[in-house]
C-alpha cells in the first residue's frame, strides 16, 4: 500500500461499528485537523476516559461568537459511563471548555497536576461550580475503573504539563498533550523522556503526539536563552519599558522579573489574567518574586522611567487587552511616550496577524519603540520542532501513531516524521474530528465517524447560535438589511398606509432608497389587483421586487426583510 | 534635537499655510501609514503633478466593501490643475484607482511605461473608459508644465517597473515607486542605481523611498534563484504540479514555463487575470512561451499527470480564485488527487494567513503535496530589505527623505536607516496620509494636514458606505437584529394589532425570543396608558424594553429595530 493513502483523505462517512470486545476506541471530539478545542475520548469496555476538554477561538467567519467548544453529543447519551477527565495542561484550548462538561456531569472527576486545577478552580469559581479536583503529578499512577494511567513530566510553555499513559487490555496508549523538549528548561523538569523510552521498551501500541511544529525543521531553542536577549534589549534603554507576553507564561514572566530585577526596575502586572496567574504561580511557588519588586500601577506612575518595567497581556492584538489600549491612547493608567520600549515576548499566533500589527503601528506612532520576535529573538514556541519529534518517536518506538493537535498540514507532517523513524505508513491514522479509530489486536484503524459539528458559545448561550445564524450574521454584516414594513386591510389586501423602506449597513446616503419606494407601491397595486391577501405571498412579492432593484442599481445583496402586517 | 522628536508622532491637525512662492508642496492622498492606494500629490506653482493612484483592499473591520480608494478630497476643485498623472508600475495598489479618478477627469494624460499603460488600458476597457495614454520608457525626460521629470529603470515584482524624478526650481525629487536592488534580474534591466547616483551627484532635495521590507536585514534572494528550486521540486514529481502565484509576476511564471519545458511538461494557464495578463506579457515580448507549450484545460485532462503543470492564480486564499475553489472540490475542470503537488509561489500578505492556510489545509487533505515559501524558496519579495535601501541612500546621498509605502512601522524603520547613512534626523519627514510636507529653500517640514478619509467602494457605488454603515455592518455581523413591528392607532396610541417580534442573525432555537414578547405588550399599554401617540416615542420605549431583556437573558448586543406604524 503506498504513502499517499494513508496520510491524507477525508476518511469514511459511516457510523463506526460496535466496538468489538477487548478493542480500544479513539475519538477526537476536537483539537484534530485545527488548532484548538483538545479533547480525546477513549472507550474501552463500555467505559470512557476523556483526555482535555479545551476552547477553539473563533475566526472571522465566525462573527459575533465568544468560543467554539468540542462538540458533546457523542457522548452526551453516556455521561455516566465517563470514568474521568484528565487534563494535560493549563492553556485554554485544553481545559477552557471543562465548565461547560461539567454542566452536563457536575460530579465527573478531573485529574490534573498542581497548576493546571488552580487554573481550572479559578475559571470554575467565574461559572459558580465546584468540581472534583484530583490532584497527579508525573511517576505517579492511578487505575481508574479499566483505564491504568500513568502520568509523565514534559515542558511546554506553562508549568506543570503532564504526558498520560493509558493502559487498558487493548494496549498501551501514550498522549503528549502540548510537548517540547527543551533540554534547559527554566525549572529544570525534563520532558521525561527517559520515562517514554521505558514505555516504549514495554511496547506503545498507540502514540497520540503533538503537530503543531511538525513543519518547522530543527529545535526550538531553549527558553532560558531569552533571558540575556531581554537584558540587552532592557540595558539598553533609560525609558519605560513594557513587556507583553501571555498570562499562563511563568517561565516567560520569571526571566523578565529576573532582568528587571538585575536593572533596578520594579514591575507592575497590567491586565486582569496577568495579575491573576502570576499570583496563582506565586503562591504554588512556580514564580519567585523577590521582596519588593512588585508594584501597583499608582505606584509605578510615581516613581523614574528607567525604574519601572510593566508586564501586560496583549500581545495577540486582542482588542480588549492592555497593549491594545495603550496603542489606542486609551488605557486608563498608561500613555505611551516617546521612547517607550514595549517588548512582545510572544508568538505572533496565524490569523492574528492584522490585530497585531495593528497595536504595533499604534504604538510606535506614539513614539514607542516595539522590539518583536521578527527583529529580536524574545520568543520560542512552545511545541517541539520536527527534530524534537524525531527524538520522542525514536524513544517510543510506537506500532501506531496518530498525530493530534494541529491543522491537515501539521498532521501531515507530523505522519511523515513517524514513517520517517520506521513507523508503517499504514499505522499512521489520520483521524481529523470525528473519526473513529479502533485499536484492535494491536492494529489501529478507521472504522467510521461519528458527527462533529462546532459548538459555538455567545454570550450566556450555548448552541443556539448555530451555522443558520452565523450564515445571516454574515450576510448582514456584508450588507446590511432593508426593510419595508407594510400594513394590509386583512379582507381585501389593500395598504392601508404608506409602506416604508429603511435600511441599516446599507449606504450612508438618505437619499439612497428614494427610487425603490414607488417600485414597492406598484407592486402593492399589483398584487391587490390580482386579489392576494395572503401576508406572506405579499411579502414574497415585495421581496423579489426590491432584490432585484438593488441587485441592478447598486450591485449589493444586503438582506431583503419585508414585513406584511394585516389589520 | 533628538531623533524622537522627528520619527514619530501622528503630526499637525491644523490646516496648511498657503504655500509660498518658489515652495514645492507633497502630500500623501494614500499609501502612508498603510500598505495600498498609492497616491502622492505634488505641487508647484499652483500647479499639480501625481504619482501612482492605486487600490487599497479592505480587513476585517471594513466588511462589504469591495476595494478603498485614496481620498480625491483635496484635489477635487483643482481638477484643472493636475498637469499629468504618472504611474510607477501596474500593480492593483499603484493603478486601481485610475479609473475612479478619470471619471472626475476624463482627459488627464496618464503618463507609464508599456506594460503599465497595457495593464491600465485593460482595466479602463472594463470600465468603458478611453483614457489618454502617454507612453515613456527609462532614461527618458518630459517636461509636464512647471514639472520636468525624468524615468529610471527600476527591479520589482512586475516588469517595466520606473522610478520618477521631479524638478522643479524648489529643488529635486525623486520617487521610487516600488524598488528593490536585484543584481541580477532575469531580464537583466537593472534599477538604475547609476542613474540615481548622477542625480546624487546634482543633489535630490527630497527623497521618497519604498519602506515595505525597512525592518527586514539583509538582501533579497534574486528572483532568478527561484527557478532551481522549482526545478528541484517539479523533477522529483510525476503527478500533476499546479503552481500558483500573482498573475503580474511576469518573471516568476516565466521561471515556471521554463522549467515546464524542460521537464517534458506543457503549460496551461488558470484564472482569469492569469490568462489575460500572460497574454498581454507576451504581445509585449516580456513573456516567451516556447512553441506549443501552452495547451488549454480541456488539452490539459487528456494528456498523461506527468506532463501537464497549470499555472493558476489564488496564492493569496482569495475564496473566489481558482485555488481556493480546487481546495474546497469545488473546481469545475480541475479535482485534487493524491499526489498532485501545488506550490505556492507567492507572499504571504500579513492579514491574508487564515485564508492561504485553509486553502494549504484543504489540499492536503485531499491528498496533494503542498510546497510553499515555508518550505521551500519558491518566493522572493519585490521590495528592498534594508540592505539595499542603504545603497540607495548612499547613492542619492538626498537632503531630506519621507518615506512611503508602508505603516508605521515600516516608515520608522525606513527613517532609521537614512539616519544611519548620514540623514539628518531633522530632515526626515513622517508624513502619513493627509500630512502635507512643503519643501522650501531645501528644507522639508510638515506645515498641517489635509482630511484623508477612507473612500469605500461597494458594488457599483462610490462612497456612499461610509464609516456609519460600517458600524451598523460591524454591530449585524457580530449580533444580528431585532425588529419589532408595531401598528398603533395614530390618535389613542393604542395598538390595533399584536406586535411582532422576529430576528434575523440572533439565534437558530425558534423559541429564542418567545418571553420578549409579553414584556413589548406590556409597555405598550404602558404608553397608551401614558397617552403616548408620537410613533417616534413609542419605538424609543420598545427600543429599551427590548435592549435590556436581551442583555439580560443573552449578554448579546444585537441591534434593535422597532418599527411603530400609525394607521
Amino acid at each position: 500500500m503506498s504513502k499517499d493513502a494513508l496520510l491524507h483523505g477525508p476518511g469514511p462517512t459511516n457510523a463506526p461499528p460496535a466496538l468489538p470486545d477487548g478493542g480500544l476506541r479513539v475519538v477526537a471530539l476536537g483539537g484534530i485537523g485545527e488548532v484548538g478545542r483538545n479533547m480525546t475520548v477513549f472507550e474501552y469496555e463500555g467505559r470512557l476516559l476523556i483526555v482535555d476538554c479545551g476552547v477553539f477561538f473563533p475566526e472571522d467567519d465566525q462573527p459575533g461568537v465568544d468560543l467554539i467548544l468540542p462538540d458533546f453529543r457523542a457522548i452526551e447519551d453516556r455521561l455516566e459511563d465517563i470514568e474521568a477527565l484528565v487534563l494535560t495542561h493549563g492553556h485554554e484550548d485544553h481545559i477552557g471548555a471543562v465548565p461547560f462538561l461539567l454542566r452536563l456531569r457536575p460530579d465527573l472527576p478531573v485529574y490534573g497536576s498542581r497548576f493546571t486545577l488552580a487554573l481550572l478552580a479559578a475559571k470554575c469559581k467565574e461559572h459558580k461550580q465546584r468540581p472534583t479536583l484530583i490532584e497527579v503529578r508525573e511517576g505517579e499512577r492511578r487505575d481508574l475503573g479499566v483505564f491504568g494511567l500513568e502520568f509523565f513530566a514534559v515542558n511546554h510553555s506553562i508549568p506543570d504539563g503532564l504526558a498520560v499513559a493509558i493502559r487498558t487490555p487493548a494496549g498501551l496508549v501514550l498522549h503528549t498533550g502540548d510537548i517540547k523538549l527543551d533540554q534547559l528548561p527554566l525549572d529544570n523538569r525534563l520532558t521525561d523522556l527517559a520515562g517514554f523510552a521505558r514505555l516504549g521498551d514495554e511496547g506503545v501500541d498507540l502514540f497520540c503526539v503533538d503537530s503543531t511544529n511538525a513543519e518547522v525543521p530543527g529545535f526550538v531553542t531553549p527558553e532560558r536563552d531569552i533571558g540575556p536577549v531581554l537584558d540587552d534589549v532592557i540595558s539598553q534603554v533609560d525609558r519605560r519599558v513594557i513587556v507583553a507576553c501571555f498570562a499562563s507564561h511563568v517561565h516567560r514572566v520569571q526571566q523578565v522579573l529576573d532582568v528587571a530585577q538585575a536593572h533596578g526596575r520594579r514591575v507592575a502586572f497590567v491586565g486582569r489574567s496577568m495579575v491573576r496567574n502570576m499570583g496563582i504561580a506565586v503562591d504554588l511557588g512556580l514564580l519567585q518574586v523577590p521582596e519588593g519588586l512588585l508594584i501597583d500601577l499608582d505606584q509605578a506612575a510615581n516613581l523614574p522611567e528607567s525604574k519601572v518595567l510593566f508586564v501586560s497581556t496583549g500581545s495577540q492584538g486582542e482588542p480588549l487587552s492592555a497593549l491594545s489600549r495603550m496603542a489606542r491612547s486609551e488605557h486608563r493608567q498608561i500613555s505611551i511616550r516617546a521612547g517607550d520600549t514595549v517588548v512582545l515576548a510572544s508568538s505572533l499566533i496565524p490569523g492574528n496577524e492584522t490585530a497585531v500589527f495593528g497595536v504595533v503601528n499604534g504604538l510606535i506612532r506614539l513614539g514607542a519603540n516595539v522590539v518583536h520576535q521578527g527583529n529580536a529573538k524574545v520568543h520560542v514556541s512552545g511545541h517541539a520542532s520536527a527534530g524534537e519529534l524525531l527524538y520522542l518517536y525514536n524513544a517510543v518506538r510506537p506500532s501506531n501513531v496518530m498525530p493530534v493537535h494541529g491543522e491537515w498540514r501539521h498532521l501531515r507532517a507530523n505522519g511523515e516524521l513517524a514513517v520517517r523513524t520506521g513507523v508503517d505508513p499504514r499505522n499512521v491514522v489520520i483521524a481529523e474530528d470525528g473519526v473513529v479509530v479502533d485499536l484492535i489486536d494491536g492494529q489501529a484503524t478507521v472504522t467510521g465517524r461519528v458527527e462533529v459539528g462546532h459548538v459555538y458559545v455567545d454570550g450566556l448561550s450555548v448552541g443556539d447560535v448555530g451555522e443558520s445564524t452565523l450564515s445571516d450574521r454574515l450576510v448582514l454584516g456584508e450588507g446590511g438589511f432593508l426593510a419595508i414594513n407594510v400594513v394590509v386591510d386583512s379582507s381585501t389586501g389593500r395598504a392601508v398606509s404608506p409602506p416604508t423602506v429603511s435600511g441599516r449597513g446599507f449606504s450612508d446616503d438618505p437619499k439612497a432608497l428614494d427610487a425603490v419606494l414607488p417600485l414597492v407601491e406598484m407592486e402593492l397595486s399589483r398584487t391587490e389587483s390580482e386579489g392576494i391577501t395572503d401576508p406572506h405571498r405579499i411579502a414574497q412579492s415585495v421581496r423579489r421586487v426590491v432584490g432585484r432593484w438593488v441587485a441592478e442599481t447598486y450591485r449589493r445583496r444586503p438582506m431583503i426583510v419585508p414585513t406584511v402586517i394585516p389589520v
